[in-house]
């Protein structure tokens, strides 16, 4: 079939040597020249349109989102910013569950009271279609692999990723394989992919078995990664920071606060603020970009612990950083979807904390959940994976990184759904047992 | 505390005998001279709004929804139709956690081929705080509590009205009693309102106890029943036809099918439809309202069973159906939210459904689950309650009671996250176990 758009539109580039390629051809998302990451770039140039067209579109869409549409960008929230997101896809190629309109609340008094002294936020990226911010990506990126062409999509994956995989390769009517180690992983742990009616197949091995052979499949039989290397990912997420300037009339708060994994949420963050830089946006009224708190738990903190290593007085210096990072062995958390001791994405990380002049914070397995815990006191169910970038929000107030009256926004990556074990097992003890069947004894416990 | 509106503005009034009382005062909902069940009713004449003026009002409140806002009707799906909601409401008492932004999507493909030929939509009505449609109302009737100076609110619920109460009490800062079985459910059953920190009290009985206990507190110790007797539930859930309404350009579809527990979607469905009659809206370009299909599983379907038995030459009278209708002794179902064999508001759903020229379909426990699975591989994970909805759909086009090309809404009562245990079991066998972890292995199982 004829490419839809190609390297004069849209094209990958090599965060470490600037090697170029195509996007659409591209299928395994490693640098052949030095093994970097890709960023995906777009020649803005040939839109021919003004930051006034640009968010005039914008705008546009959401006064028609409540209307019957078959436009991506009036059906979801992160094609809305499609000339920002991915601006050559033909709409008739795109791949969207309706995905990524979500609200950006307020903290409730229990949580404000808890971070303390600052303005804050939470954009609800939980209330998407599979339940986490990957769709904010998976659109996007499905978009591109049906835009190539791509026949399979996999991933070795318990968690968001083969959730999200899953729904949009449905969607899309292109297969997906996740692939997993047997007797390892409830069938409940995988009711997602099992609906969205993904390839399961169990290796007699362990995780690793698994993610071998998901690579040599990427490598050698065409299928199309779906994890945190796919840079599409990244520029579907970006959507999130379009939303939060859009909500505060195209400023962006002091700082924006996430939880990192394998880093896509900082990659996507920082990306997207340096698009609105590249653009001239402080023409338009942006006065300065978001810092970005990068938050990890004690259990996983690869990047938060060489960060704090290569302070020297109170700076942090790129090089510094990278020459202290390596790889941690991980222990046991609650927050189970950011349990990595080696991101994929750390160079983009790093980057983009730096570039941002953000910062990293550690937070406690108690305070995170903690967290999850007073998010529920106001009436908000979130993942532990939220309660660290809320624990981490919470230590930098505490140290006055975050100044007294700041803007802050937390990106809660899921909805706390996925964890009603863990939460259930932190709270259970909560739960009071009368004696007997007497509405006196019952009435006398409420009083209490 | 001075209340903030009066019988004058907002008012209960019995279905059965017409008894007006009001509403800030009432606290058992049951009406003192017949039994009978109670509809909120408000005097619009008192606005003094024109059909324009109001429309005008529910579409500037979608143009400004990404912005940032402290007003309820900019933050809430359910507010913005304030004025048909709960007019007379002050917005510094309503309790929102930005419920109700919900997409209304297109039938994939494998939905589409399964249910037949006709124009099929479904308003996501899982995508809320706590995963479900009651929201919806949730967020009006704690809106309510919290006017009426109510201290205690309370249920006697494992499923959605347990969450939903428990999350908008803590929004409102009103005390939630949560009454349940000893040893009789799980902890993970209760994580949303051991979450939103709710008192969940145990009780040495069953579940017939546990509702005489809530009963008894409603009647004598001042807890403020968040069961779907409670009519401001209804107020808030008719939402969900104005956005249909919104989405289609003021018209409505041909039909709204939703599934039947309790029944307080299709009262909710059908109170909205009669209140866009009453306020003229044919004037204003609706044509007609929807016709409610209202969805029974075969496990629980006293009013499809009445139905049925009520049946005359194609016609159904509402004294027939009244006079043939008698709880049922509920059976084994996957839909276990919609398990009820003698629904509280089955008046209500008998009233609308004639009302509309509707009709009750009953789902088979295959079709049901069938459904969920259809529904899956375009990538959305419903509900069974859902699948209910969606298995009656099938059949009225079968029979050519849905007309080819007409247009329907199904009501999606909450998200597949609810449910993973069931999809899991019912799909498991799905999940391919390879022999070895080669990777030529899993290329020929994914090419198989």
């Amino acid at each position: 079939m004829q490419k839809p758009f190609g390297i004069e539109q849209s094209w990958l580039v090599c965060i470490g040597c600037g090697y170029r390629t195509d996007l659409l051809d591209e299928r395994k998302f490693r640098c052949p020249k030095c093994g970097g990451l890709y960023d995906i770039d777009h020649n803005f140039g040939l839109l021919k349109k003004s930051l006034y067209d640009y968010i005039r579109v914008f705008e546009a869409n959401v006064n028609l989102s409540a209307r019957r549409s078959e436009n991506p960008a009036i059906r979801s929230g992160v094609w809305r910013f499609k000339d920002w997101v991915m601006p050559f896809m033909p709409d008739d190629l795109i791949v969207t569950l309706n995905e990524g309109i979500v609200p950006i609340i307020r903290a409730g008094k229990h949580l404000q009271d808890w971070v303390g002294d600052v303005e804050l936020y939470i954009i609800m990226e939980g209330m998407t279609p599979t339940g986490s911010f990957k769709d904010f990506g998976g659109t996007v990126m499905m978009s591109v692999a049906n835009a190539a062409g791509i026949k399979a999509v996999g991933c070795a994956s318990t968690g968001d990723t083969s959730a999200m995989a899953a729904a949009y390769a449905a969607a899309a009517g292109i297969q997906c394989a996740v692939i997993l180690p047997k007797d390892k992983v409830t069938a409940v742990q995988l009711a997602q992919p099992l609906v969205y009616g993904a390839k399961i197949i169990t290796l007699p091995g362990d995780f690793d078995d698994c993610m071998q052979v998901m690579q040599e499949l990427v490598a050698n039989y065409g299928v199309y990664p779906a994890n945190s290397l796919n840079p599409a990912r990244i520029e579907g997420h970006q959507a999130t920071v379009f939303q939060i300037a859009q909500y505060f009339g195209w400023q962006l708060p002091e700082w924006i606060a996430v939880p990192v994994g394998n880093g896509s949420n900082c990659s996507s963050v920082g990306k997207a603020m340096r698009l609105m830089e590249r653009l001239g946006m402080e023409r338009f009224g942006l006065k300065k970009i978001s810092r970005i708190l990068g938050c990890q738990s004690e259990a996983a903190n690869p990047l938060g612990k060489s960060w704090n290593l290569a302070q020297k007085d109170d700076e942090v210096a790129l090089e510094t950083w990278k020459a202290k990072y390596e790889p941690v062995k991980v222990g046991e958390t609650a927050a189970t979807a950011a349990r990595i001791g080696n991101p994929v994405s750390r160079d983009k990380v790093m980057r983009e904390i730096v570039h941002s002049r953000g910062a990293m914070e550690i937070a406690t397995e108690h305070d995170l959940s903690e967290a999850v815990s007073i998010c529920g006191k106001d009436g908000h169910f979130v993942c532990p994976q939220t309660g660290i970038a809320l624990a981490g929000v919470r230590n930098a107030v505490k140290k006055r990184l975050i100044e007294k009256e700041e803007k802050v926004v937390v990106v809660s990556t899921a909805t706390g759904l996925k964890f009603t074990e863990t939460a259930a097992a932190h709270l259970k003890h909560n739960i009071i047992s009368a004696n007997d069947c007497k509405t006196e004894t019952v009435a006398k416990i409420l009083q209490g």
